[in-house]
């Protein structure tokens, strides 16, 4: 161990700043590390065939002997996501409470780790030591249940993590926020809190989960001649027990739609999260025996993401669910950003099918809004502030909320993966930074699609692929047979007969023009190949198809 | 003439239903076709490495010796933008207000069109006779100056066209929508409405440009100690206006930036639309000479567009302007859906360079809400209601704001792009459907990129290709070189060497395999290769690239 890393607490954040998603933070203390949350990104735009991004841990393999073990603040796929493929190197005990371990548990399944992975699980209110940590577990509200927030105690002093968290006074299963547990922890003395900024932009309190249970009762009220369909997030269990709830004062049967929603479902319900009266739920087969008018409909699809239940149904192509003219569809949720046009997509083709589409209040944020942060701060009253989760302009956000309420600039952390935030009672500075980065899953590969493969697709995209070909003689690279020009994505080429002649000529002039001078090695031909191929190209049409040469040689 | 048209107003929309852009109408009375808007759209996600999309408008070509010409409602480019293209083959006069024959006059010289292209200015009150139509046009408000609305008075009655339009009682310049020309139409009698149906979802009143003026005049304000940034839409004259006002209020000069942004200005300035004080508008080279807090910039790049330069400069690539802890930057607009995550990106770069960014409040809607909507079908009294410009959940948002004021269900008509609409005093009814479609537009490329192409694209963009040439001898097919393998965007190549070397192998087995068969033809052999390629693939990576078998054959 470096001598000046001696009594003090370091956090590094390996993923989860500067981006929604891939949250991981590393809290180290002499021989001790933790690691908190170990989550997903989805790919970005021009992350072309990516499945998903998991961060690069190469700080715990290099430091694999200090990790005490992973503790997990709630089950959402960018705080679990990448666990099954990080276990494969960092095999560590995971820390976490019921609900969260159940939806873990089904993961490390499906990735054929349940055997090989500890776990423990742990509830609110009760702490675990881990080298030279203690962290206990605190209860908060959040748009999944069992959501915690984490005290972090370390010989440096006490750290609070809220996790994603929101306050919610009513909620729908459990008990609100642990408000008094703060403010106990917050009159002991707190060194630092890191407190979720996702919604810190937003003025004012985010509703209680219970509202949404009061819209549904109104449409429910107000649509007893329809079938109602609702899609939401497959992970929001409160949401779907107020459907059920709904439902069941309505005298309508539920049928579960879409595979993660049947999973997750089926998970709470064992557990012990989700509350299902007798003959309510009904597999999708039985629906043909009751009238649309009592039946309701939960499934999956509420972001209008293509392969997901509701999509299906919406395009026609869903198996066992016809959208009929009379159906009241409710999308239980907001777009998540980026997925828009999607959403508006699906919307716009159940509203062609006459379908009755609600978008508007039938969801709230599972996120703290400023008021909610500003609550958080004054019971805490950390001396810093490190804004989490988000983007740079949410994390700004959150600090701006900090600052109102009296916490000095320079007490004030917006830090990036990677900065090692080193802590004691007296200084914080970023003092060290460390490699952090993100590895691209595409199918059953994890990193070994890279910037070069992507700029390649992104290549391809934009105005396909020229491949010509031919073959010399060895030796003398005497040209026996082509070029020939193959091309995809380029040009219909039926219609562009004349054109492909053209660039073919243009080739065989070039080839030879090569081939005829003294130096025609490959390089030199490729090269012209490429050259001349791309002038011609742009010429013609204004655009930049990715040209590929190959030569072939064969013995005379 | 089919004798069944004789005596019907015929509406047949080209293009702009089921989406946002596009808008192109005809309208048809016997020997007369006047269309209304010639627009493009931008290309969805999915229209891989697209620039634009125009309408096919074989119709016109089919009946050119109708076309009387195109009536404009105004300058922005989802409803002039096709022109160029379009003229090539439907050369017939423009006819539209000052403002808007400026802009379409910038895009005609950029397309060598102007000379041969017949164009009349026509003002506000003004009509103009087409064959058997007289179109009027009538003033209104609109997030560009000299918007119309168009009366078209035929043989078989008057259809209001809305274009697209707001209420605004209080505009920036010139005067207020023409509301008494509209009730004094409705109370002649009109035959149909067709009303913009952009906001028909948004409850209320769309909030007067002018409002925006008093947001800038706080800001400015406030922030009287920093440089000032404002990104909003190029053709937004008024808002332009209002800058320049609050910039004199507070004695500060202005620069414009973005290339599209100097044009609208210096057009607008020309045509009498704009009203700069003197000593305002000074060069960007100049900017140097005075302090920050006595500077506003206005740009380009409020949609988070990556070569516009608000976006250069977020990302530290402008040539001129570089962002500064203390700017002030304000977004006056909202993203168009689809562009939110671009605009984020813009947002958190600038945030992370230290510059307050504003990006709520400064920005009003340029179309008409339910209220707005309501006040016009309840001036017009039309006969029939036909809702425009929207995807389908607006059209239809549009008329159940036109049922909830009586209109017979029966009488609004949500049609669809190629709907021939037959209208008569008597009687209205989808009779008929005419080809149309979507022309894409790539470089110099007008049609030439089609599904096939986009499906290559796409295929290319999802998992890159891989090429498997060989040579053969001719007429014995014996093997004289290969498979040799090359891919793109599928692997990083050399950290798969193995993996590449095994695809190999198999493709000499598969080949092999075929040529000691008894019909080794070629297109047999291609099969084989791509048949054993994909299945090795995706047995061992789970995705699927393109497969290029490219045979070769020489003379031996």
């Amino acid at each position: 161990m470096k001598k000046e890393n001696m009594g003090k607490l370091r956090i590094i954040p390996l993923g989860g700043l500067e981006q929604i998603g891939m949250n991981i933070t590393v809290f180290e203390y002499e021989d001790s590390i933790i690691v908190v949350d170990c989550g997903l990104a989805f790919p970005e735009d021009d992350m072309l065939g990516i499945d998903l991004v998991i961060p690069d841990v190469t700080y715990l393999k290099d430091n694999i002997s200090k990790v005490k073990g992973f503790v997990i603040t709630h089950g959402h796929e960018d705080h679990i996501g990448a666990l099954p493929y990080v276990l494969k190197d960092i095999n560590v005990p995971i820390y976490t409470t019921k609900l969260t371990m159940g939806i873990i548990e089904n993961k490390l399944k499906e990735h054929n780790l349940l055997r090989t992975t500890r776990r423990k699980v742990v509830t609110h209110g009760q702490s675990i030591n881990l080298g030279q940590f203690r962290i206990e577990f605190i209860k908060t509200n959040h748009s999944i249940q069992d959501a915690s927030a984490l005290a972090i105690y370390s010989p440096a002093g006490i750290v609070i993590h809220t996790g994603d968290f929101k306050v919610d006074y009513t909620p729908v299963f459990g008990d609100a926020i642990d408000l008094q547990r703060f403010a106990e922890l917050g009159k002991k003395g707190v060194l630092a809190l890191m407190s979720d900024s996702t919604n810190a932009e937003r003025k004012g309190f985010t509703q209680s989960e219970r509202t949404v249970g009061i819209t549904f009762d109104h449409i429910f009220a107000e649509h007893q001649n329809t079938r109602i369909i609702i899609a939401t997030f497959a992970s929001n269990v409160d949401r779907v027990q107020q459907i059920i709830n709904s439902a069941y004062k309505y005298r309508r049967k539920v049928v579960v739609e879409g595979r993660s929603m049947v999973n997750i479902i089926s998970t709470a319900s064992e557990l012990g999260y989700l509350n299902v009266p007798e003959n309510t739920l009904i597999e999708i087969d039985e629906m043909r025996n009751y009238p649309p008018e009592k039946m309701v409909l939960i499934t999956t699809g509420s972001q209008g993401e293509s392969m997901a239940a509701l999509s299906r149904m919406a395009a026609d192509v869903h198996r066992k669910v016809t959208i009929e003219p009379n159906d009241t569809i409710i999308f239980s949720s907001n777009p998540i950003p980026g997925n828009e046009k999607s959403v508006s997509r699906v919307i716009n083709e159940l509203s062609a099918k006459g379908a009755n589409v609600i978008f508007q209040d039938a969801h709230v944020s599972g996120h703290a809004c400023q008021e909610e942060l500003k609550l958080i701060y004054s019971l805490v009253k950390p001396k810093y502030a490190i804004p989490v989760h988000g983007e740079y302009r949410h994390l700004r956000a959150n600090s701006e909320v900090a600052m109102s309420l009296g916490i000095p600039s320079e007490d004030v952390f917006i830090i990036q993966s990677g900065d090692v935030l080193e802590l004691s009672e007296e200084s914080a500075r970023v003092a060290d930074k460390v490699h952090t980065g993100a590895i691209l899953v595409d199918g059953l590969g994890v990193g070994d699609v890279g910037n070069i493969v992507l700029r390649d697709r992104q290549h391809l995209a934009e105005d396909g692929i020229i491949i010509v070909v031919l073959t010399l003689e060895k030796g003398t690279n005497r040209l026996l047979a082509g070029p020939d020009i193959v091309s995809r994505g380029f040009v219909y080429v039926r219609e562009s007969e004349s054109l492909m002649e053209e660039a073919r000529q243009a080739m065989v002039e070039s080839v030879e023009r090569c081939l005829s001078g003294r130096y025609a090695d490959w390089n030199r031909i490729k090269l012209a190949i490429r050259d001349s191929m791309n002038d011609f190209i742009w010429r013609k049409t204004k655009r930049r198809p990715m040209i590929i040469p190959i030569i072939m040689d064969v013995d005379r």
